[in-house]
């Protein structure tokens, strides 16, 4: 296509793999390269057409790329690349360290304006799809509780924990939200819940050979921090059903705002996502976003931005009309 | 407050009143007056401080409102209404006769443009919210199917229908959402369903004295069109319960999308409204996309808008800074 937008990946993990597919189902955008720290023939892409570059030689390709989309780590990775990358392309992050994010937007405000680019950060579902929704529901419904609840989910820290018990072979641990708390939540009480009671956790396990369930169980549901304190069921399944069931990366979670309007009439907004893949989703929100970017770098702006400030029409590959036509 | 946004009501029926609810609501936000064809000495509003006055007098106020929300019907009053207005003021409307939203867009623009006013047209649940989120949807998991579900809501015209019924004194009918096809469509099957399938009705019905239930009920699930084509049930309760449970406007309904990624990951995004009242929370939503326009208008932009042109930040008082820290 003649004016598919160009887009690049820096960094090839899980995230990575995830943006290179959801170009693909994007016929106005074209990966036009990977870049990674790794040697390039040593990583393998879905697509083998797609070249790899050395990450090093990232600053040469300033005028091939309209967006970068940054697949690194939000710990080490995003606080390097994002300034330094923002200074020769329009960027899209999904950094995810709440308590940074300011510093984090302004670290690549200065480079971004310098440059005459536009660097879009904490993209992803939460933070993204979900800050949003908070956001509508706080203002919609000025007078109310907003709750997060996460899962079904999994969860690496604690399928951790869960493998160095002794007398376990393969183990996952999912997060889930507590169907008694979303029920209250639902039904307009407003109740105030910790984020322990907002949640309940599953293990799957298959022991070693001779291991003794009630024991392993025990270790589990009495390990401090991790599952004392929570409501932990674990269920013993085999290797056979271990590989088939418990190898993918679901996630998910519902935020929900339930407040009052008027002569007291309870109003509930409920967003919710269940996610086969948690990195494919999150890369799909990206690459959305990265076709917002190219048109806000397009028409001027400048600088970095959030969620909060891309109007959602610039999302969509349809024009205005289009979109009033089939949507509205 | 000092520098308060001042928003007008131009008519005053039950989303006029809901206007008024929920700018109340919002301390950043002051009511200066309400317009209405009707006398204004016979409009009672709920707080009686705020002026009402002639709408044909609405030009001279130019210079008084910073935003005026339009709540009269989308048949006569808003294509009337709408390019009128928008020559003097910033304007929000809920126009929802999806088949004419171009044309309404278009008899907007031109006046906005010459005054140099925004005009935002369709604003609410659906359209609204629910057209952010189909547009979300298709846009971030381009391979998939959207459902859009309605209910459990009052329906005028069936209520209407049912209240035709000889033997019936007083009747309602809501609409719900099928639980079996939401349950297929949130299993991923991704199933083609018609509007009937989405949905099931529901009658609850005061008897006048001495009519037979099963003369009635059979009257009313075999009515061509309006029943019979679904799966509807008919309660009979007495004068007092239809007082006490059934004289609210409850909808909403849910947004579905159900897609897949990369190599077959199943991903669903869902968004639903449980409202007990429709127009307050239709109010709430225009109140705050108000709030979004005055910003649009004071930084230079004219025109008509729809939701997808409306950066998100915008309808929050919050500072971009504070929305970053708090919801990011």
């Amino acid at each position: 296509m003649a004016d598919q937008i160009r887009v690049a990946i820096a960094g090839y993990g899980n995230l990575g793999r995830g943006v290179e597919s959801a170009v693909a189902q994007n016929p106005d955008m074209q990966l036009v390269g990977v870049f990674s720290r790794r040697d390039p023939a040593s990583v393998t892409l879905l697509d083998s057409n797609v070249p790899v570059y050395p990450m090093a030689d990232i600053e040469q390709y300033q005028n091939e790329v309209d967006v970068m989309i940054l697949c690194g780590g939000s710990k080490t990775d995003l606080p390097e690349q994002g300034p330094y990358l923002a200074q020769f392309f329009n960027t899209v992050d999904s950094f995810d360290t709440h308590a940074k994010v300011n510093e984090h937007h302004a670290a690549l405000d200065e480079p971004a304006r310098k440059s005459g680019k536009v660097a879009l950060l904490s993209v992803g579902w939460d933070p993204g799809m979900f800050s949003l929704n908070r956001m509508f529901g706080e203002t919609i419904l000025p007078e109310g509780e907003t709750y997060t609840f996460w899962g079904k989910g999994l969860s690496q820290g604690h399928s951790d924990a869960v493998r160095r018990v002794s007398g376990v072979k393969k183990g996952v641990q999912y997060t889930l939200p507590s169907e008694e708390a979303i029920a209250r939540v639902r039904n307009g009480e407003q109740p105030e819940l910790s984020t322990r009671e907002k949640h309940v956790r599953e293990c799957f396990v298959v022991l070693e050979d001779g291991a003794d369930e009630e024991a392993v169980r025990n270790a589990i549901v009495t390990m401090p921090d991790y599952f004392e304190p929570f409501d932990t069921t674990v269920n013993f399944i085999d290797e056979a059903t271990f590989a088939a069931e418990h190898s993918a990366m679901p996630h998910g979670g519902f935020v929900i705002r339930s407040g009052e309007t008027g002569t007291q009439s309870k109003q509930t907004m409920e967003y919710s996502l269940a996610l086969g893949s948690n990195p494919e989703f999150t890369a799909s929100v990206l690459v959305a976003y990265a076709r917002a970017v190219h048109k806000m770098a397009s028409s001027g702006d400048v600088g970095a931005k959030t969620v909060f400030d891309v109007p959602p029409g610039l999302l969509s590959p349809k024009s205005p009309a289009q979109l009033r036509k089939d949507l509205l």
